[in-house]
């Protein structure tokens, strides 16, 4: 399928890919590249790689596809470093949550003969580096690709294939589209997660044990999305800010009228609030995207 | 330990203490009383306790211990048709999320020789109704117990035993400051996430499939909560409005500060609020309220 793909940046997501890769017998070669030496000597103990290096311009020389899968903070200086070296008819993808910002930096960049088509794995856990990835991480999560029209379809189809070799659905999206979408589904989540967690803990240094010791009735669902990597969120944030701040303002207004209703102490107006809300959780797990474990496996616990 | 214990409501909660006694031997007879016709013959069919009623003067007859597992707006009308035929020196308690105002009604009900010890086991899922219960709900979950002064010490032991039989740890708690701590670990969350699914999937019908299908990203760990059940749910935030009032207007703030730092694409900034709360995660696993498994479970479907 490819003779060689280099991965730059192996934190959950690379090393994910690198271990699916690996499993499925996808490449002859695997170049991995990371600036961090923890990551570089953690993956050569591991025996993850043929080639393992802390240098973008030597990692990309050869390969025929190239994943990037860093903060997006650093795609730029990543692709300014690596723009010269890649290989003829190669195809370069990545792994970001948002896509917009980033098809403006490469667009630019007026790249001759490669072959750019965004990818997004719609997949991950809270924990981050090279240690937390797994192989099955991808199976039955959705990949979405975008590439603009003029990309070779032959390309677009190797690159399908590659991530429903990993075990995704893979589905074919506009950059903007894809923007709004995730906005919804994961950056409007995780916004309110951070801020609720901050708020059920600042200010309350004298409950702060019985925060903790009280969170099963429901904060504990919520910090695990307000533990994901900090310097990933902050990118995510920065590059979608106005698909961000649309949604939350619609949030701000629909608990605006939760607060009037409590104040009212409306209990028809809150009755509908919570039925409006209580199918969209089967729809989700009818459509594979969740189990249906009432309790995330803490049953047995 | 008791002879004759009755609950009265058996959904989730109350069909889960009823399998917990059962299973640890707690008494020497089980009175269940529920107004639904559907759960009385689930549970003649089952086979859960030895007496089975949709009359609460009946079933509190020769109770030493009435638990009281209803939504919490019919509590009043629940007490007023067992008032007078409570035994003597029986232990009053329930399971209900909220304090204050179930505690002024049952002192205006002047109950004479009747310990009244509010409970609140921390424990649940997203379902409802008895065929959800199971008896190791309760298994190392804290329940809060709440008495006034004048309440018997022994009693107060009593059902600080009850719990820890059925596998809770205990602790007593003032009614007020119950209602504070939980006002910040559920009721917040709860009040969030009911929003937070609203606004993702209102005036989206164009992108109603999308939402669902990449909702891996977030929001499905939402819909978890936001599935919970609407009139439990709607009886929590009336009787505690002013505490859940309070925070939500903290949290507000905190969405505005966001907004803001978002709109300037302050990175420092936000990068400050998500480092602010990574940390509260594994403070809340290290003392035993979740579970270690980063993805609640999904890793292996």
């Amino acid at each position: 399928m490819f003779n060689n793909i280099c991965i730059i940046g192996c934190g959950l997501i690379g090393s994910s890919i690198l271990r699916a890769i690996k499993s499925k017998n996808i490449t002859n070669k695997i170049t991995i590249c990371d600036k961090s030496r923890d990551v570089l000597s953690y993956l050569k103990k591991e025996n993850l790689a043929q080639e393992i290096t802390d240098n973008p311009k030597e990692a990309v020389k050869d390969s025929d596809l190239i994943i990037i899968s860093t903060p997006l903070s650093s795609y730029k200086e990543i692709l300014l470093i690596i723009k010269d070296d890649l290989k003829n008819d190669a195809i370069l993808t990545d792994t970001g949550s948002v896509k917009k910002e980033i098809n403006k930096i490469i667009e630019n960049l007026n790249l001759k003969n490669i072959s750019w088509i965004a990818s997004h794995p719609i997949a991950g856990t809270e924990e981050s580096g090279p240690e937390s990835g797994y192989a099955e991480l991808f199976n039955n999560r959705w990949c979405i690709i975008s590439a603009s029209s003029d990309v070779k379809k032959e390309h677009i189809d190797k690159i399908k294939n590659f991530w429903e070799k990993l075990g995704s659905k893979v589905k074919q999206m506009k950059v903007d589209e894809h923007d709004h979408i995730l906005s919804l589904t994961s950056h409007l989540p995780h916004a309110v997660a951070y801020n609720l967690v901050k708020t059920a803990v600042e200010d309350n240094t004298k409950y702060k044990n019985e925060i903790i010791k009280y969170s099963a009735g429901g904060l504990r669902d919520f910090t695990r999305i307000a533990a994901s990597d900090p310097i990933m969120w902050r990118d995510i944030f920065i590059d979608n800010s106005k698909d961000v701040l649309d949604i939350l303002n619609k949030f701000s207004k629909n608990i605006e009228d939760f607060k009037k209703a409590l104040s009212e102490k409306n209990g028809d107006k809150l009755l509908k609030i919570f039925l409006s809300t209580k199918n969209i959780r089967k729809e989700i797990i009818k459509a594979g995207q969740e189990v249906e474990a009432p309790d995330f496996g803490r049953k047995k616990n």
